[in-house]
């Protein structure tokens, strides 16, 4: 378990970064670079983003160096030079970032974040920058789908056993809870990030039991005021007779049954019946709970055929973004010592430049579209998404409280209109290059054209 | 970046595992629990999984214990008793871990491991096992694949910037490197595990310099030994010519272009023009490497199609596992102080009891079928896969080192008749229950059915 073993962020890159730098060191390339970091493409079913992972990243920035344990190793493939190993010993983040703050909504080649820094610097950041916002974008803008099927319906991450690894797990639980989900099953998350947690049995405590009942029954002797009971071991109707005998008994202490779990079978049919058998007893408050490879399409489909279901778990399909796992985004360099640059490459063509996005709202306060500009454009009446969060190597605010990432997603989700909030939308958000971006993109291509293909 | 400040894996579990034991704990249950992993489902295209992740495994066991830390955050959640707590301060792995070794081919409901230990030790283990051995498994598995579109050429993973987190990241490398990869980018996995390192330039690379010619003489420069020149950041075939000019500039240093890379564009045509082009000049050994959203349909079609391709990076769709990112891994409970248990939920049911598979071979050598029985059955002549581990809570050997796991993959490979590996297969492989197993899961049912269903 490498990761809990004290290696460095610094070397989750790949070697090619540090080739590049190698030779940008050799020729005394020193100048200040700047990268932007944009996603190319709507996955299918996609209409928006939800930005998130920012806060990883300045972590990471804020305590970038190469411990001499990872210089030795550097120094063992024996490609580089030693001045260059020596100049990664004092090497810190000196640069500058400006980015869309955690759980704002944004879309395809907007910048989410640019990063101006002495080339080297900038280059060897790449590979971890990328991973840390590609999954937490990725699973904060599936989060936000999952919460929007939901309809109000609180949400519960259920997903660390199936995510990639324990690194996924957490930033699962971290982005589902800034796209307002109730809590998380991940205890970890809860110790880390002060997420709430939320748990009670699985169906190998049930079997461990000589019979269901023993097994409710202890259970409800433990926590008397958390038991949620789980009804599909054997079968569903009669387990959920035995919670209406549950119910009495934690009645007759004063106590109450919270809620039972469907995990399988019929969740439409079995949740009302369930539902119907706890109202003709005098139970209507027990919550019925549903989990078992839920996603936002599975609770749309619930919800409108009716289903009594008043929380859901959801787990892998969430933490792995199931249908669409990746996002095509990219870290690219757009201005080098004052020059900007693209490449041609077809079909994946970078926006020149560094990048302002000014979003304009309607009367009634709704986004309406953005404009994809240059940094020094000024659009009066749109808001610039992008701030600057790190100057010159420091932070310019203190870390921020999830609960006030959670409340900006909130804010925003208000005023995205509902035709994007579809799971399968019909529209695509408006978002326009500027009149200055369009003229420099095209000097710029026109002069890399004539220098590189037509010569 | 909390996986980097010093958090144990123990609190990478779900809340539920502390109520369930917290309540075990309370009814004196300390019996011995055999819970067993499995895969219950192919993703569509798959034949097999390839067994990864076991050693990540057996060190979480070796190390596990809670600090008083990770006590402190359970008591804030007040709902645990001290005693509870108190029982968690002591505890350490005393079980024994059976286990398919890692690289070899299993196939659907087949145990990959078996855990038997104190109910309240197996049950915490949970989350964190399916974690480790579900990312691992399904990126091996994912990675064979590529391996067998490839044909023999060399892949190297190109995967870490858009694996899920960093954990995912390494497992990617070393689960790649496993089932037949050179090697990979990723820095960290080279310093970790000691696999081989490879990279040269990015596009960024490139556009740094005033002219493409700078930055590709540039790069010899620096790595004579080593350079291999991108060419799709402006022009392919214009860069193309460039490479045969640095080429030549080697040459007369006594040194060789060592290949080229494609990343964009027509792959099979540029492939074939740059190659001729190459040839015409007098260098046709210089290797051309091809990337950018490969994964094995990829590899396949452009192998079939006449590419001329030497090498291939892997990148996302692998890291990812793009096409399957999830597999239906579950630990079930299947005994419990002697007494074999399964749960009836429809559509999930498990096969009860401890568990072996005995694998048989036609007279040439090739797996013929499978055979899944109770661990005490005896089937002359077929090979058990799995093996203790763990007993009483100790090794049975000493960590394996990758190559001899990669030399087990490659063994299991070469004996799976070729139906199997093909990218859409057309073929089940049998595995078929024993008559023992068929009678207890009968015997168990029935008495299930009888106690909670029909009474």
């Amino acid at each position: 378990m490498a990761l809990w073993h004290g290696y460095r962020p610094e070397l989750l890159t790949d070697l090619y970064q540090f080739t590049m730098t190698a030779s940008y060191w050799k020729e005394g390339m020193h100048g200040r670079a700047a990268f932007s970091l944009f996603i190319r493409d709507l996955p299918p079913n996609r209409a928006y983003f939800v930005s998130a992972g920012l806060q990883d990243v300045l972590a990471i920035l804020d305590d970038f160096h190469f411990d001499p344990d990872s210089i030795d190793y550097l120094r063992s493939l024996g490609r580089f030079p030693e001045g260059f190993l020596d100049s990664l010993k004092a090497m810190r983040f000196t640069g500058t970032v400006r980015a869309i703050p955690e759980g704002r909504i944004f879309f395809p080649n907007e910048p989410l974040i640019e990063v101006t820094a002495p080339i080297l610097e900038a280059q060897l950041l790449e590979t971890v920058i990328l991973n840390t916002l590609h999954l937490e974008t990725l699973v904060a803008s599936k989060a936000a789908r999952c919460f929007a099927a939901a309809c109000g319906r609180p949400l519960i991450d259920f997903s660390p056993r199936r995510t990639h690894g324990a690194d996924a797990a957490l930033k699962t639980a971290r982005c589902s809870y800034i796209t307002g989900f109730l809590g998380t099953s991940n205890v970890l998350a809860g110790r880390i990030y002060g997420i709430p947690v939320f748990g009670t049995m699985a169906h190998s405590y049930i079997t461990s039991f000589l019979h269901e009942m023993d097994a409710f029954r202890a259970y409800a002797a433990a926590f008397p005021d958390n038991t949620v009971l789980l009804l599909d071991t054997y079968d569903t109707l009669k387990a959920a007779e035995k919670a209406v005998v549950i119910a009495r008994e934690l009645q007759a202490q004063g106590k109450k049954l919270r809620g039972v779990r469907l995990d399988s079978g019929d969740l439409k049919a079995l949740s009302r019946q369930v539902h119907e058998l706890f109202c003709r007893h005098g139970f209507p408050d027990v919550a019925i709970m549903a989990s078992g490879n839920l996603d936002e399409y599975r609770v749309e489909d619930l919800l409108r055929s009716g289903a009594h279901i008043n929380l859901f778990g959801i787990g892998t399909r969430l933490g792995v973004s199931a249908d669409a796992p990746y996002l095509d985004m990219a870290y690219k360099l757009v201005e080098y010592d004052g020059r900007p640059v693209l490449k041609l490459s077809p079909g994946k063509i970078t926006w020149v430049g560094e990048k302002q996005v000014f979003r304009s709202y309607d009367p009634s306060g709704l986004m309406e579209h953005d404009t994809l500009g240059l940094k020094q454009e000024n659009h009066p009446g749109a808001e610039p998404l992008l701030v600057p969060v790190v100057v010159q190597g420091r932070r310019t605010a203190p870390e921020e409280s999830l609960a006030d990432i959670r409340a900006r997603f909130q804010a925003d989700w208000d005023r995205l209109p509902e035709a994007y909030k579809a799971l399968r939308p019909d529209k695509i958000y408006p978002v326009r290059p500027s009149g200055p971006l369009l003229a420099l993109q095209e000097r710029v291509r026109q002069a890399r054209v004539g220098q590189e293909i037509r010569s």
